[in-house]
């Protein structure tokens, strides 16, 4: 059983995480499914929504972290304490996937240096203004390099978390995730209908 | 500011509200987005999420109000008490709409007798068995029949909330929203791939 940790923070997009949690929950047998931020307790996402979660120190290396973006990316960017802790975390994982914005909380902690990543269409220009030394994609529903899987605004965190399976297990598992949840699933990864 | 009312319960299935929550949280300046559950605190979704939420008692007449799925209905299908308070809640209601197998719940109401309504292909079966006075349609993202939209599994609920917002407010508006959030959606209710 693979741990699946969820980075949240107040602020984080709602939909950058519990999209892909819909998709990590369908593998019950394969990932177990938790909620982390920096020091525990009550978190609350973009849609008012309140979230009991565990501090990072909880969380335990060889697992899969899932940093969503959100508004709240713009707070914790420069809050050295956060990126520190981040850093600890996502470098201690097996695999680091970000949602939207989460791509510019990961480039802070320079583990994307000299990497191809992607973010949120709307708000590339200020992601990109982040760390200059990451190789960013604009024309990309999602990026894999190595161990770090960056996605898109938003909904494409579902399309990334479902390329993750299907690279990880097979299309067919990843498939049938996607057929369960009677999710259209966008499979190629370089289909970016919102890259202007 | 129209309140737009989650109405949760142990064992929602998690994007069959977060999904629409992402949608209704982008109209901000229209929609007030809460949360409840039959008598508030804290409720555990399908993947191990736990959200606060307020007692049904706090709701307003007049709002919109969304039923998530989930493996939670089939205990709740037989709670005299829930199904007598989702009643209620639903009957005061301006909208009512349910993701999912959420129709079951809504159908064991008796407020869709007589109406057109759709749900989890997957779960047909036991949702028609729950009332068969409801007019069951099985190919179909969603359906409309008055102040009812009742969508099929999980996904379909975004695509639902969209043909909502288009519905009240406009193409454009919905459009725009799916734009937002980088979401491909699928605007023809009637276009259903996961009907067999």
């Amino acid at each position: 059983m693979t741990a699946f940790n969820m980075l949240l923070f107040d602020g984080f997009e709602t939909l950058d995480a519990f999209g892909p949690a819909e998709i990590i929950g369908k593998l019950a047998t394969m990932y177990s499914l938790k909620y982390f931020s920096c020091n525990g307790g009550i978190v609350t996402g973009s849609k008012n929504i309140q979230v009991l979660t565990r501090p990072f120190q909880e969380i335990k290396a060889g697992g899969i972290v899932l940093k969503p973006g959100g508004m709240g990316t713009r707070k914790h960017i420069d809050d050295a304490g956060f990126i520190h802790k981040l850093t600890a975390a996502a470098d201690a994982a097996a695999f680091v996937l970000t949602v939207c914005t989460g791509s510019a909380l990961l480039a802070k902690t320079n583990l994307l240096n000299n990497r191809q990543a992607t973010s949120n269409k709307k708000a590339f220009d200020w992601v990109q203004s982040v760390n200059e030394a990451v190789i960013w994609v604009k024309h990309a529903r999602w990026v894999v390099d190595g161990r770090f899987y960056t996605s898109s605004g938003v909904s494409a965190g579902m399309d990334m978390t479902l390329g993750f399976i299907s690279d990880l297990h097979g299309q067919n598992i990843a498939q049938n995730v996607a057929d369960t949840i009677e999710y259209i699933w966008n499979s190629d990864k370089n289909l970016d209908p919102f890259s202007f």
